[in-house]
């Protein structure tokens, strides 16, 4: 009943194709679904997708290019000419057909909208490429039924048969006034069941949630899972209904934030996947471990400051990558908190000050029984009580600070309207790192000289 | 037309409820979402809460209770009866309601259950309690609506006003045969603008993707996601409908993974918010720290053995920070694209051979240029060509064991069945310090003694 994708599959799928064996390749593929047809794609030449391309029928194909990884599209729709992509962008929702041609360069949008016969469509792609990618209107699509509050049940369903062809689902129907104005829903459960002569207007749900074109898709996002929404309406400043966004454009949006968020904090800076190039992957990691790099050397000139210390008590260096080790998680840790409550919009009505004020007390808690533990540690194990003492000062002030630094540091970022989710990772770490050092060798010259 | 919670509203809300003023409190929250209501909980005490709670029609209090978080929903049940919970559980979904029913003790369960007098939903919580919480029959609900295939379009509206009553919304009618197995969906659509004397089974899409009960709840949102489903229908080995997943708890599953993988990356080990309580965010982050101390002592013990090299050569311990923080950040760099690319399911055909090899080319890429960084610095910058030597050597070294540590470790994880995230962060991040200060220590010995 499920397509699962295997590797017999695809040596099977590959061997017919390199016989050019129309008939057996299409009977291994029609009866599967576009999403898994995409991630055949992924598995195959350029040239090879493109001979299963040509076999589907034109919706399917459209679909599929839409399930397509975003680069393996452009890849794939490099070859071919603008008539053609036409022909499948025709056939495409306006959210899909507009992302779809929104990748293009201007030249090749235009291009490709000219070979649109569809006027309709053509119209609805070019308004939605005004919004931007990451707003309601970006996500949303222009098919929807919308039906006049005025209207009876037995109107509006002659109206939805008329207006049914270019939706796919619907889940449901809108009802505005005279001048498009959004003023509630009607699903088609209450539809079904009620009497037709009733007017729609009696029988609609005015409390509807809708968004303007302009909101942040992550609000979109926190909307819909908040209200537990499988559509939205969107609407333009005048209330005027223009489209709707559906739960599963949401869900895509959901993923690719913590996605986002999840290669930030482990010091990836752009979106790979573990099967794409050694040159892909490389290209993602390298510019954090420079970062990584940097932080390391400043390191080394901070502690060649303390040069002549570290010669006469080389034990002090025993307890560097400690110092440093906590720094870094504690900072990470912090950071990461902040960074979630951010993108859960869950921040509380807490202020910087109460923020800070509260983390000093986790810090605190925590920094007492870890440089406790530490201190018992060196108290039975090390000879230097100087050191000892150093040891346990300096990892309770490190912690301290990097609790501190990894909570401020977000919430500085989003106020100036950066995305917050830079300061976590190595970022953090590196500067918590050098921090953390000078802090020790710092209190390690106070203490090595008292005691 | 959308709430949003301020301190002003808290502020007066408090005010009112202190005055036991019921008029002006059921003012203020009447016309709210259940799900804003849950928000406000959150900022009131247990009896404040009560006091609102007891206003709200039953319906609205029961999904005020579904809404809140797992934690803050068991403090206010546990001051309420059995009779007054059973009241609740009885107006949920039948999801909603063993999920709640579920965080009760044994013995509570029963004594909820016997009050509940709709005797078809008590007997649906405990089916659905038998299920395992992180699986399909888990998600599921058993609200659905489904004809048999030998029905014409009539026949199929009149029982589905007899069945509607009990469900929200309609997405899809579900079509089985005389023994309840499933045979197809029927979308709201199709039924509008079908003609009433078809039959079923003649309209129905028979392509239909299911999952079983015991389908993982990861799997569950990967298939929802891919096929963009809306509802997904759950089925008994025998393939016959015993429920329906809705994308809305499906959309919960994902982001809760996420946070999840998020958190334990971040060094983080239960869910927490920054609005937690400084003791609960304490508890949460203290393990993790832990381990960073316990392989810092370990650092220091593998430095003790190198006491008397770092005795000579003071400067060896400049560059421990920087080997340290680059083993760090490349084993999680590694591990949490391995991670993300189990959950997505997206780990390819490469085989963990091939994963390696392309890792170790990775690795190669990234050692190579960093390496020749620090090299260039400290032929310019440092006096020792033994010490450049060393750093250099070492760095490269600990780049490419972490790669392969990082790569391998959630790798084999997965294989045992045990959660491949707990692989990234801090466990990552502290093995990697370890091993790569043992190597540079190493390889300073060697280069020592022979320049």
């Amino acid at each position: 009943m499920q397509f699962e994708l295997t590797k017999e599959y695809i040596d099977e799928l590959q061997d017919h194709i390199e016989k050019s064996d129309e008939v057996k390749t299409f009977e291994l593929v029609k009866d599967l679904h576009p999403a898994d047809i995409a991630e055949i794609y992924d598995e195959l030449s350029i040239d090879e997708a493109r001979f299963i391309h040509v076999m589907l029928d034109s919706e399917d194909a459209a679909e599929v290019l839409v399930e397509l990884e975003e680069d393996d599209r452009e890849r794939f729709l490099k070859v071919l000419p603008s008539e053609d992509i036409a022909d499948f962008i025709e056939k495409l929702d306006s959210d899909d057909a507009a992302d779809v041609v929104g990748e293009f360069s201007e030249e090749k949008q235009e291009e490709v909208l000219s070979h649109i016969d569809d006027l309709e469509q053509a119209g609805d792609i070019v308004d939605l490429l005004n919004y931007d990618e990451d707003s309601a209107g970006g996500l949303m699509a222009k098919e929807l039924i919308t039906v006049n509050e005025n209207w009876n049940i037995m109107t509006c369903l002659q109206e939805m048969r008329k207006q049914a062809k270019d939706v796919d689902e619907i889940y449901y129907v809108y009802a505005v006034d005279d001048n498009e104005v959004l003023k509630g829903t009607l699903s088609l459960k209450k539809l079904l069941l009620t009497a037709s002569n009733r007017k729609i207007v009696n029988v609609i749900n005015t409390d509807v949630i809708s968004v303007k074109t302009d909101t942040t898709s992550e609000e979109v996002a926190n909307i819909m899972d908040k209200y537990d929404l499988v559509v939205l309406p969107v609407v333009d400043p005048l209330n005027r209904l223009v489209g709707r966004i559906t739960i599963d454009d949401v869900v895509d949006v959901i993923r690719e934030e913590a996605e986002r968020d999840y290669q930030l904090v482990s010091g990836i800076t752009q979106d790979v996947e573990s099967t794409d190039s050694a040159w892909l992957l490389t290209r993602a990691r390298i510019p954090w471990l420079f970062i990584g790099l940097f932080g390391g050397i400043i390191a080394a000139l901070v502690m060649g400051v303390y040069e002549v210390d570290l010669g006469i008590n080389p034990r002090m260096a025993f307890f560097i990558p400690l110092i440093a080790a906590m720094g870094g998680n504690v900072g990470v840790q912090s950071s990461s908190i902040i960074v979630q409550a951010l993108a859960n919009n869950s921040m509380g009505f807490e202020g910087i000050g109460q923020k800070l004020l509260k983390e000093l007390g986790v810090a605190s808690i925590n920094g007492i029984i870890l440089s406790t533990v530490i201190f018992a540690y060196n108290y039975f194990f090390s000879d230097s009580f100087a050191l000892t003492l150093t040891v346990s000062t300096a990892l309770f002030s490190v912690i301290v600070f990097a609790s501190m630094f990894g909570t401020v540091v977000p919430m500085l970022l989003n106020r100036l309207k950066i995305d917050p989710a830079l300061a976590t990772g190595p970022f953090i770490t590196t500067v918590n790192d050098i921090m953390g050092l000078f802090l020790y060798l710092m209190i390690a010259r106070a203490f090595f000289v008292i005691f």
